[in-house]
């Protein structure tokens, strides 16, 4: 269970930083789907260390092998296993660290809840973890645009305190992946990455945002009453590693408006039902409403830097810790796509649970 | 599924606004629970309608029967069931909207998702069914105090604009229950309450922010890799009525930081491992670290405002609806009692599920 | 979790004995199903206690009250929580057996596994928790009578050593109802009557078993790998009081078989595909194949006898023990209608999980 | 969430008959267990095809592959995943009936329900998945002979109609494993050894039955009331391909007992609780009593048979159909470290859902 993510489209990832492999099973994935492997390897890729200066230049291809579920290139209905093999594992730059608590990483904790721990690259709490999630995700999206065209786009919006000021729908997302740090304002994305690179410089590290938006998510997805839609993105998304906050709709900002204000107007458009504003963010009572549901994703400076800091090791002495693996001056970069892949396991879920809603529903997109 | 929440400290909630009843029943508490009805009942009248002038005047004494689980005053192991009886239902405050949708309720989603829809007070939408959450959250605060002496205290630190810019460790947070805003800050209270009644006499509504604070967790508790202690506190807010953004540690404020400032020093004190400061909010690779948790969270203004507003109705022609029922100006001041319930739940969920992390360990607390 | 069965269309059921109430919520019923309360409490009257001679003369109407998830007659999509107060529970009957083990009652494992136990009439181990099942089955009965037709029909078959050699093909199974035993075949049901009435005046008990067939299932329900269609069954059916064993299709008998024999030919009738035979009794590969599903079921004779037993106290102390409450001295009259409430529980759920097995799939029934 | 078993100790398998591997991730092993891989070898040796030469003579040698969870021999708590390459899928053996149905096997229901089949070796719902449950059963034994010295034998008691008729108490289960049968009767396996010897040159198979004890399990484990000990027991069993039938206790013997008869006497040994007989099966109220676990399982004869037999094809077409793969002529021989895998996974699971029944207790074994 601690594994799992999902009860209708579920999976269960495996695998510890510098193991043998890390992998995912995806348990509930319909028959029929075309499992499209190019595309999960640039989804991969998206993810993978060593894309660009301002990542870690750990070196991995993320290339990965589908064990299962897949017959002539369709999903069969049966569960798919894909394993990523761990290639550039240098777990000896961990040796020196293998008794001493990091601070603000899971070490400590993990020592002791666990009574054991394998410190080879922070084990299961290193966010490698993630490229099983996005080999996920993947498959997720491939379902969404299957059925309802859907559209997943992440971004970056904030590096530090540098703070891309304009709505999504001002902005052309094409550009997102025109540049290192995937922002899509060309010009912030410049000085985004100057600013990572001299954070880099210095032995430090940065935090930053990531916004998302979604598009063509049909009405009634969600469950009520625990499990409200932005509910189960707030989890998902504050399950990746180094999140701290996530907001949707009008988030904080809202709090300081009135009602009034912050309604938003039912209109017909097309003989559709839409809303005038969308302070909503394409969510009402936990259920989608059909407009675009946006969200944002705050993540902290990574806790690996350069520089030496005191610390504690698991007898308790005073020592000094400082990182010598290759590690990230800012995550935000890399988190774009695993933003984007966890929104489309909560999406992939949902529809498959919607299916139950209503008796004599013909499927519906 | 839809309306459970947790794995082994697990409840189901049942009930619609103004149906016959709401309730609860909790599947997994421990035997051998001292269940004081006192003290839930106590924590249902600081949810309740009608408890102060700034809030709903329904009149619901949300008095409660336990059906089952408990003998003699203890808990045997057995589903737990809480039933509380609505009272003061005027479904006719609701005839007229029956066929139109207010403007960011649920009212629209429901009718889609489900193709019927329990008009009266929103229904299962309504924020009526966390009295369910609180009598469940009251028995797993009764759990924490028991195993583990934890203490969760919420209090409220925004109303509109009005920000109390204290860190908890200077306020006293005893205070809280001495006003009805519930701020400890006794005299923004003050200012808070007056701004409320104010933003009522204009028929509108107003948004703000809930804190809080959890002390005494031990060491461990929270579950890698999806589950995360600060996961499932997210999930659990986020899924409270009109709730947009959670935040814990440093949280959004969090990203404009460097690592080396941002990281929390590992020290020893009193033979104990704690760390200097605390941005990680008591939580690393998403198990507790033994200091002190604490997180904000998020809610809009209510979506019922007396104002009349543009919408339609369900067959898709444009209608005027404003509200006629009773509502609360502002949420904040009863959703101190349930972000305080739901962060029990999930404490007792993990205090369970702890219990497995490694073998040999015996009974830890 | 533990209380709960199923994993869509989901109950969980509370309540003990001598408290104040039994009862159930169902969490998954889809919108839109007419809940006929009449039918409901028809089933419930077929295993109420005191409904014929032979059966434990406690007076329980049974009558329930649905606090939840139906307006206007219908479902809504939201948890049903249904409540039938206990009403003739004579616990004095139980105190000369507080701190005594009854033999082959639960009495023992739950003092150790809870350390505490609601002695009155068996506590939450009472077959009076099966009501709770019954009320829940005939909704699952409604749903799967309107999505498919579809029939479920248990009778007794043996009482004792008196068994019904007919297969159920050859038998009028509307005549179930016509006799106390719930026996098909008339003659038998007499001596069969006129045994448990002897068995009774003996102050002993008899066991027996109850065959089911299940009439309309379409192709395709029962999830590979572990929750194949018989699995659930069997656990379903494991899980009523009493129950020593669970067979279906050719079972224990066809151990002894051939495969050139045992094997199903498919044929073709009526433009359907179909099989010659039905030893795989209506499954195959765990999911359902469009034939006839039948199995048999196994109940012990019953715990509690009039004669005076041997037996310990919780101190270990050497005590006698002899029944004073009202008991069955058969149980599988009264079984029949649980019987058939788990069989639409588990056919609920597959038809709800099924939906997800592939695209492209149109509402199928 | 299908091919999922177990709540706290969990196995989700993957993959196919001919595919590139299948596999076990387990999610929930506590950390400190020390992973025996020559024990987790030999089990998978006991289940492998081409033991004997009463087995099929598919090729495999069932090595398998830990790729995460395990560090320096010890479980640390996080998912344990195996693989088992597949090395002898001879896919073209089975390109004759890529469009036929096969009686008796999950060809039909299979295409219905997913309309795509992986036909090479039956795919998904061969019982090659078995081997996955064995790897993760094995890690279930080590587990629960660490906790509780828990002993799990299953054995060959019937194959068509040679029954053994002796107890388990009676026979020397040592001896199972001295043939190729694994009857521990050495002179009944002979002549069923001969016997499945002339069925399989006959080009025909037969049934059989699997008993199995387990001995030491604590009192207090299994779960009220529908995840009974037994009722999970049941569907575990029945979860295996080719199952018909489970009993435990008294089973199907026993509804022919009186109450007076069948109850099992409490009585002092050694101070410690224990019962005078053990129709009860070491199970009351669905919680182990201390006592010995045992029961029996039936399976029907595998349906492949080298014989022509009549059939459909998708189309609807009468065509001819006989094996030519390699098949068992009797499943029970490899069947018997299957049932062992399950029971373990079964107690496994309730031994970790048992820590959370009270407060208070220290662990107790």
């Amino acid at each position: 269970m601690n594994n799992t993510y999902g009860t209708l489209f579920q999976i269960s990832t495996f695998g510890e930083s510098h193991g043998l492999a890390i992998g995912v099973v995806i348990d509930g994935c319909p028959a029929g789907l075309e499992i499209d492997e190019v595309f999960i390897q640039s989804e991969l890729s998206r993810r993978r260390p060593g894309q660009s200066s301002i990542v870690t230049q750990r070196k991995e291809e993320d290339t990965f092998e589908i064990l299962s579920g897949v017959f002539e290139g369709v999903s069969t209905g049966t569960p798919i296993a894909i394993v990523i093999r761990n290639q550039d594992a240098k777990s000896k730059d961990y040796s020196h660290i293998a008794d001493k608590f990091r601070p603000s990483h899971a070490d400590y904790t993990y020592s002791v809840k666990y009574g054991i721990r394998d410190y080879r690259g922070g084990g299961r709490s290193s966010a490698r973890e993630t490229a099983a999630r996005v080999a996920a995700g993947a498959i997720a999206k491939l379902l969404l645009k299957r059925v309802a065209n859907i559209e997943i786009q992440a971004y970056v919006s904030e590096v530090g305190k540098m703070k891309l000021e304009k709505s999504y729908q001002s902005l052309d997302l094409s550009l997102t992946e025109s540049n290192a740090v995937r922002c899509p304002d060309t010009a912030l994305a410049q000085e985004m990455e100057d600013y990572i690179k001299q954070i880099r410089k210095e032995g430090d590290t940065i935090g930053g945002v990531v916004s998302a938006v979604i598009q063509n998510v049909p009405v009634g997805w969600g469950e009520p009453v625990f499990d409200k839609l932005h509910a189960e993105l707030g989890k998902a998304m504050l399950s990746i590693n180094a999140v701290k906050g996530f907001e949707y709709g009008s988030g904080f900002e809202g709090v300081r408006m009135r009602g009034s204000e912050h309604n938003d107007i039912f209109i017909k458009e097309n003989e559709e039902v839409h809303t005038k504003s969308n302070h909503s963010g394409g969510i009402q009572g936990g259920i989608s409403n059909g407009e675009d549901i946006y969200f944002r994703v705050a993540f902290k400076p990574v806790a690996t830097t350069m520089r030496e800091q005191d610390s504690l090791n698991e007898e308790g002495e005073a020592v000094k810790v400082s990182g010598k693996g290759r590690h990230d001056p800012c995550v935000v970069p890399r988190a774009v796509p695993i933003v984007e892949a966890m929104a489309a396991l909560v999406l992939a879920d949902f529809y498959l649970r919607n299916k139950n809603s209503k008796l004599d529903s013909i499927f519906p997109y």
